[in-house]
């Protein structure tokens, strides 16, 4: 398998506060993405915090995606990682994005396993002065 | 909680492929890395591929630790992500670095839950021209 991969971070604000604690629904939404994107499901881990906010993981035959969420801050901090071309990370990532119904966001994406770790900024950045 | 968290890449060149490629050490070693990084352990889900490679994360409760191993070109793409400022990532990176006997590498930090996301290369980047 060849090295090369895509890596989406997405900073996901004003989401859906109810939705950002909803352990399960979560889970779906993330296992949905992956199936949406084309991946292929291996594992899935989730854990719910209290007083709140989840942190969970897919683990897809092409690499990952990963949650925290911080209902109190009506913040995700998202992860979309495929290896190979076949998949692309921004269609998990964009389904995540309008399943929590985020109204700010911030995505970047960066290569991976071929050398030099450089950032493409995949639109505009709203948190800029 | 506050959002903000360091989130660190590191590609690890010409590690040892056996290593890559024994899941049982390796989720040791992921394990070992988030405690010794100071991390409480709440999650661990990993995964062998068929004929190799290993995939798998370590969820924290300060976010995750996550690993994909390619034994045929003796790398191993990295990602480490804590939150708040109590635990230095670059601990838990660079004892999977070395636990994995990776010669070579590019190591970077961007700030997470903060707004705009930056690079911050950790080292010389060994891949530059």
């Amino acid at each position: 398998m060849d090295t090369m991969g895509r890596h989406v971070i997405a900073e996901l604000w004003e989401c859906d506060i109810d939705k950002l604690n909803n352990m399960d629904y979560i889970e779906r939404v993330f296992v949905n993405a992956a199936l949406e994107a084309g991946a292929e499901v291996r594992e899935v881990a989730f854990h719910k915090f209290a007083p709140q906010g989840v942190s969970g993981v897919v683990i897809i035959s092409e690499s990952h995606l990963t949650i925290h969420s911080f209902p109190e801050h009506g913040y995700a901090s998202i992860d979309v990682y495929t290896c190979g071309d076949r998949i692309d990370p921004n269609v998990a990532a964009d389904y995540i994005a309008h399943s929590l119904e985020s109204k700010k966001s911030e995505v970047v994406e960066l290569p991976r396993g071929m050398g030099e770790i450089t950032l493409k900024p995949r639109q505009e950045n709203v948190y800029s002065k």
